[in-house]
């Protein structure tokens, strides 16, 4: 264990320390305007504003730091304009503490059929969610996006509609949205573009990131954050030469974006590869993790802040965290738990667990009651935060090996 | 205004006071096992256990004093020796106060197609729902119900097998549930039946009434009351008949069910018949009664307890009570609120009012969330709550027709 004091201030209300470091895993204190994040912290997902079948008194009581949202489903389904007139997201909302939104890069493109115009190359990998639109399944051959060196022209899944998202444009619109950190639009490729494609996609997407900052730059009035995004595929050169572009443009934190490979070892390598070139006194986000065994590996690895929709995705149909459980999960749906009179978890301190019954949370899912899926996403909010506040002490305790073996030596 | 002190002391825990009248409306205390019920009190619905969409916390919360929950349903669905294992109906929802379970009368008749047996007659105004188990509607000829002098045998609409539910087998499956409030099975008549037949059936109603009162006198170490069922159609002689039958029946408390007519004109008639033949000292229940206006109504006939599943199902659709908009509701969903940055009642101090917006919630409700829901339920469960408080205390200062008067006042 190393005590240090890296220590980034940033002007406009932000600021970050670095409590206590054991191997690349570190401890630290991301404050924004509205509040202090103790990290590695998890990071709900309110993709419209509001996560999956809780309201913010739930994410308060649970002990949720942070939430993300995103401006390209809140720029299709609310407006920005709307909601910066409602006093911003976080007035629109109800929620007072830290929240960052996504610039919607990964949306745009994994919502559509990319298309690169000039080389005239479909990527058809990207097809998955273009039947959404009924508009849109009668004349799929159309593409949904098109990516020019201005940005992404798209057709809204919702009603056909076009847009344009700009590096310039989404940092305006996340600035209407007014979250405590924003991320800049990025091209989010996929495990199955090539190196060449992979490169020039990184290549414009640092473009991209020299605009949006500027952009930000020149209207710092607000108090908000800018986190570049680091691309580069699972191509070991990419993603150290994103690394340290994104590095030198002094963004106020980093997500690690894109296509992480086809297994967990390549999550690994990718973030062995990136991590150690962005700059230690700066939040350092990956989008999309939250499995138990993979927070382990990415908090190992050096990363302060992921977001992830499993508490909530994994509610929709019974299935809760269980420390004790094969791969930390079980389905309470499952015909074993009829008459099971505990809770969830034994000693949980979650609302759940301190009063329902495996077989009444069971009975409420079986029956098809609607308040079944927030008992679950409670117990699974409170589990995930609980978790981290463990991982947050063992770093700075320096055993957060130990405490990797300590859980999955249940499973083993 | 009268004060008066009609009071009723039942052996096993339960009492019954009315503590002021006011023409024929009384505010009461109905002591039971689980708590006190401040009367005039809404129910609320909670079918399978659970009140849709809304958990015990926030009944609690909300001020919610009791629940129903049906026999019926849960007899189908989690079963009573399962429910009895986990401590009864309390247990397993978490719920600690007051308590009804109904029979499951209603359910039967209205979830299937009745068929009088020995007379042969269809009664095909009971065929709603009977398309409703996929395994039924393919044999639709089939009556899902038969009525016997014995009881009622039907078909689940969930799985199609046989049930046969007697009056003593439903006390001694409410038993098993252990509310603290039962009642009695009853053939519920619909306002399509003719004379004939809802004599014949409320007589057969009469004698299961004194089964089950037999039944339950004969088993009666556990803490739970027992209410009669008032039948008799939309009869005026019938209805007079049926009061005063049940009546002599020294039932803990009174419920009002099947027909009440065709019009609201009708439903306050059956209630000037059967109310005054009903004992002064002893609760009186109108089955499924829950708009504002007909609350009203209501209660200044001498009705005590009422349950209604309208706070929740409205909130299912984004309609929420309003005091000040037509017929006391209001549709969040409308475009008008599309920038509404009020709360859906000023003054309101619900959980919902006091953080969100009816343009949050109808923006929750745009993007399908399922929280949405909840939050609606939670300011009609309040919004009701707070209404019965005026309308107690008004009875208690003898000015309950001007409070009538100063709520529809704003409707004209």
């Amino acid at each position: 264990m190393t005590k240090s004091k890296v220590q980034f201030q940033h002007a406009s209300g932000f600021s970050f320390e670095v409590l206590a470091t054991d191997g690349e895993a570190r401890a630290g204190r991301l404050t924004t305007p509205h509040g202090v994040i103790e990290t590695p912290s998890f990071v709900a997902v309110g993709t419209l504003g509001a996560v999956r079948g809780v309201s913010v008194e739930d994410l308060e009581a649970m002990g949720v730091q942070v939430m993300i949202a995103n401006a390209y489903h809140l720029h299709l389904q609310a407006g920005e304009d709307l909601i910066h007139s409602m006093g911003g997201l976080h007035g629109f909302m109800g929620w007072h503490g830290p929240l960052m939104t996504d610039s919607g890069g990964f949306q745009i493109f994994s919502l559509g059929a990319a298309k690169e115009h000039g080389v005239g190359k479909m990527a058809s990998i990207f097809t998955e969610g273009s039947g959404q639109g009924g508009h849109l399944s009668a004349k799929k051959k159309q593409t949904l996006v098109e990516i020019h060196e201005h940005g992404a022209d798209f057709i809204s899944f919702l009603d056909g509609s076009r847009h344009r998202f700009t590096p310039e444009s989404v940092v305006a619109l996340q600035k209407k949205l007014g979250a405590d950190i924003m991320l800049i639009l990025d091209e989010c490729t996929s495990p199955l573009h090539d190196y060449a494609y992979t490169k020039r996609a990184m290549e414009r997407t640092h473009r991209w990131a020299m605009r949006a900052q500027d952009t930000h730059q020149r209207h710092s009035q607000e108090a908000q954050a800018l986190f570049g995004i680091v691309q580069g595929g699972a191509f070991q050169d990419l993603r150290e030469r994103s690394a340290g572009f994104m590095a030198q443009q002094d963004f106020d934190g980093y997500a690690i974006g894109g296509s992480l490979g086809k297994s967990k070892e390549d999550m690994h390598r990718v973030l062995q590869w990136t991590v150690p070139l962005l700059p230690q006194n700066r939040p350092r986000h990956l989008l999309g993790i939250g499995k138990v065994e993979d927070i382990f590996e990415v908090v190992i690895r050096g990363i302060d802040l992921f977001d992830c929709i499993a508490p909530t995705r994994m509610a929709e149909t019974g299935t809760v965290f269980s420390r004790g459980s094969k791969r930390y999960v079980m389905h309470v749906l499952n015909a074993r738990y009829r008459d099971d009179p505990g809770p969830i978890e034994e000693r949980c301190g979650c609302m759940t667990c301190k009063r329902y019954s495996r077989a009444f949370i069971r009975h409420l899912f079986a029956a098809g009651e609607p308040s079944a899926m927030r008992l679950a996403a409670i117990h699974n909010l409170f589990f995930l935060e609980t978790m981290m506040k463990e991982i947050r002490q063992a770093i700075k305790e320096g055993r957060i090996e130990a405490l990797k073996k300590e859980w999955s030596v249940i499973h083993h």
